[in-house]
């Protein structure tokens, strides 16, 4: 068995050197990509895949080429993200955003090269499964990172103009431009390995209530966090008219949605087949959700502590 | 046998209808992609796929897939393509641009749209090949889509600056941005179809010598083009520091190296096996590029004309 702290390396080296640079790579394009792939981020997602995928039995290369690929579909979901026409944003993961450093067009291109890799690993990956299983899987994918899913979701984000805007209005546009992705995290390595209809409908659960719950955090630290914290206001979403649930519903309600999801989570972990043990990995994103959860109901209610 | 204007009309009804948008897709993306796909251009990369994959017996839904999908990747370039970042165009197919329309990030999430689909679409139709053919058929798409192929050729293109420029290096910026698609259009449908590897390396050369004319036609249209034919210059090229052959060599030496590459097209067309008749529709496209070649060729002769 190997341990904890040998797959994250594994899979570290994976993502690096998940995308070779061959010679004659254009200059600010090599620079956007170096520059993106040297700050790959906590990579949970790719380790997600990895843990999900073994769980169920998936040989080690595909898990890892479908670990790479979904992990450079985020990357370049990144990489647009933070472009001036979308977020603006300077910095990610404590770095200069590559348009900035290599400019706009490299970006693009960059975010373009990372998602034709993540293609092709993916094909590798599905190679190894039977024809229905890849039938479904490519559906999913399709599904995921398409109009049902992130790209209606990003473009919601940027438009969000409900005249009166409710938690349901934030929650629709986070079923795609968050939870489509962590869906593909959860569900697609389980469906490779022929998970059962049960423990996939749980998995899909799990990734709606997990992946609302954690851009209601993410709402909340843009919203009180960085005021709260680090005494600096943020309020990046407000400026922006983007959704925010704890901006549109108050503090207290959207702590109170954000409970009830975590405890719909729990009711689906302890039905996954095979037990707490076989799933301690969930276990601990699920632990790590909770004591962010307790940290703001701390200072909801305590707001000048 | 299905006659030539039916299949352009299946051809263009299935691109048409290639991409069907979701209820509740997002109004500034929903326009972005029925902007596009109302505008569909002469479609000629979708029409090769599919007479390619007809002439080695692809059947008809897994060649009019290929099809669809090569002629959307092909227009998600044209949608980054135009962006203010790359060629900052206003018109396309004799429209307003979608990002003029819609916003840049609109247009943006439109070409992302279109890729998905088009990788969606290419899953569905390799999935009719043997395992041993789509593994050659996906590491081939991901070759010229990206670092190695189309991805790296724009981001030469933008980038132009070698100190004395020759039409090596123009020649080499076209093979990754223009050849790329080509041989991607002449080659992956015969792939499909299981051509012979003799049938295989003609296509291949084809590809590298009509897509290099195809771009220097395209570079003396840009140079002389308008000014010759309308009394209008635009000279974007030299303006935008783009590659354009006929900018480096002159028209004269550009002229003769574009018939050289239009005589080495000829030796192999007339050796792909079949016959003339059964590559009809190719000896069609290869005497567009030759009557655009005598146009230009007359042109340069007598400049006052």
């Amino acid at each position: 068995m190997k341990t904890g702290i040998s797959v994250d390396q594994r899979i570290r080296a994976a993502v690096q050197s998940g995308l070779r640079l061959p010679t004659g790579v254009e200059p600010h394009l090599a620079g956007a990509l170096k520059q993106t792939l040297s700050h790959p981020g906590n990579l949970v997602r790719a380790r997600l895949v990895y843990q999900v995928a073994a769980v169920y039995g998936v040989p080690e290369q595909p898990a890892m080429d479908l670990a790479v690929a979904i992990e450079f579909f985020h990357t370049a979901s990144l990489l647009f993200d933070d472009l001036p026409f979308m977020d603006d944003a300077r910095e990610r993961r404590g770095s200069v955003c590559a348009h900035r450093m290599y400019g706009e067009a490299a970006a693009v291109l960059a975010a373009l090269a990372l998602i034709n890799r993540a293609y092709g690993l993916l094909w590798q990956s599905l190679d190894w499964a039977s024809p229905a299983c890849r039938i479904r899987a490519t559906a999913m994918v399709e599904s995921c990172l398409g109009l049902h899913g992130i790209l209606n979701g990003q473009s919601q984000d940027l438009h969000f103009e409900p005249t009166q805007p409710t938690g349901r209005h934030v929650m629709r546009v986070a079923m795609g431009k968050t939870v489509s992705l962590i869906r593909l995290t959860l569900v697609l390595p389980a469906l490779l390995g022929g998970a059962s209809r049960a423990d996939l409908n749980l998995l899909r659960r799990l990734a709606v209530v997990w992946g609302l719950s954690y851009q209601m955090l993410d709402d909340m630290k843009d919203l009180f966090g960085s005021a709260m914290l680090s005494g600096k206001t943020s309020q990046r979403d407000a400026s922006l008219h983007r959704p925010n649930l704890a901006l549109v519903e108050g503090a207290v309600p959207a702590l109170r949605r954000l409970g009830r999801l975590i405890n719909l989570g729990d009711t689906a972990l302890g039905r996954l087949a095979g037990g707490a043990l076989r799933w301690q990995f969930l276990g601990e994103l699920r632990s790590r959700l909770a004591a962010e959860f307790d940290q703001f109901t701390r200072l909801a209610a305590h707001p000048s502590a």
